[in-house]
């Protein structure tokens, strides 16, 4: 079985290298719009062969689109207008489920192709930064999965047990919904935690001397790649906004204690937000 | 040379596990107001025996007090008004210094006490949670040393750097304010995050199955104790408002470029996040 990657960067990579370990695939073709992602993907043996899109699609029985969520819907619709074999199969990797899905609703291909997103990640991108495990043990989301045909979901599903991962199944707009609240608002919240130290650090010098593990831990998405994050938050916005008003107001609720010295509401807010610990370990 | 540990939870416990392990102090005496942390602490062999605050005072050598911000003041003045002998030292381990250090100022044995604050710790609590090697390589930043008298303060260092950490020194009033944008926010960023996901998981069922590392590492210190962090807030609420202020206002920059769906901007407020990656590793 021949495998395509559409963009060898932390997901595609770490995904080339999964499926290599787990005896899926004969070969790996990648193809990449950076000249340095191509010759870092060959030169860490991440796909044995750099082809421009239109040649690998023609050798395909495996498509796999790991590219930021603004170029993957329109990829998709052009990999379907032209992939001539009615057993190739295509997935993305991206953190929005609905335009995708959307756009490519009523093209007479659309069994073929299978919505994907994994929970996994890092706050590195780029060939380097992949890594052979990145998904053992991880959740996959399918979206959607009534519109692909058996064929394609049993290759794909079959395909991401191989690798460890735990397969779950959801409609598309209830995914962007959900996901806004566990992996979107987070990014932003840290971005957001990042600039504020960084701006304060101006004219305080050093503070940064006195950063613990805390602060890594709450500012460690500030890392990530904005050509990543940004289409992914505006083909979500909606959601996102109804994420960050929540949180601000949780903020302002923090803001107001403080303020006016109210620690028994303090106390009162701190009690709530330790329920997590039912749910994270 | 009897080390008295006032507190013996994750910071007291920890405290006394590395004091052990690298030969420091023969016997070590514990002071808790917790019955179960008290039989904890014997039962965990973290401390040789129990006693009552001022029976333990008089056999120490060493007192390190290890308890919340709020009780930690009056300890401390008790200690420095019912301590007997010159060369018996007392340290605390609190996340504000202002306060306390403000508190003991113009008291008569003033130089037998050092203000210090380990940048140490993990989200759980109590002598269960004590780990041997939590202040390994880890800052230890001592307050105001120019009022401590240099026998206090050689001794404390000494002991430190014993335990591997990397001493330094700054005003308490400087401490705390730069405390709050480098830990502090972080905390209150990360209870609110927990609370705002908790309130909508109450509409929106199991969607904490989607949950990844990067939510995991956003709202790790939401799970932290109120009984610690509260007396923390009123304490430095000052310049906790300062900085809850500035998180506030980047939030709604991206809150205004997401409701206008400026790609543009959105990649900017991103990409001023990540001069974060110069500075955290």
């Amino acid at each position: 079985m021949t495998i395509t990657i559409i963009g060898i960067g932390l997901i595609g990579g770490s995904l080339a290298m999964a499926l290599r370990k787990n005896g899926f695939g004969t070969r790996f073709v990648g193809v990449d719009s950076s000249a340095t992602h191509r010759s870092d993907a060959i030169w860490l043996g991440l796909v044995d062969e750099i082809l421009p899109l239109d040649d690998a699609v023609r050798k395909s029985d495996l498509i796999i689109l790991a590219i930021p969520v603004d170029a993957a819907g329109q990829t998709l619709l052009h990999l379907l207008d032209t992939v001539e074999n009615d057993r190739t199969v295509i997935a993305d990797m991206g953190s929005t489920k609905s335009e995708i899905c959307s756009l490519c609703r009523n093209h007479r291909r659309r069994g073929q192709y299978v919505a994907s997103h994994p929970i996994a990640g890092t706050e590195f991108s780029g060939p380097k930064a992949a890594v052979e495990n990145l998904f053992q043990g991880k959740k996959m989301i399918v979206c959607d999965p009534e519109a692909s045909s058996p064929y394609a979901l049993a290759t794909l599903t079959g395909m991401y047990e191989a690798l460890g991962m735990d397969v779950s199944f959801m409609p598309s707009e209830m995914h962007d919904r959900h996901i806004a609240f566990v992996s979107h608002i987070s990014h932003i919240s840290s971005f957001a935690l990042g600039t504020t130290v960084l701006n304060i650090e101006k004219d305080e010098k050093s503070i940064f001397t006195m950063a613990g593990s805390g602060f890594s831990s709450t500012v460690r998405l500030a890392k990530s790649s904005p050509q990543t994050w940004n289409p992914i938050f505006i083909q979500n916005a909606d959601s996102i906004l109804l994420a960050l008003d929540a949180y601000i107001e949780q903020l302002e609720k923090f803001r107001q204690s403080l303020k006016s010295r109210n620690s028994s509401q303090l106390e009162q807010l701190m009690t709530e937000a330790n329920e997590i610990k039912k749910i994270i370990k």
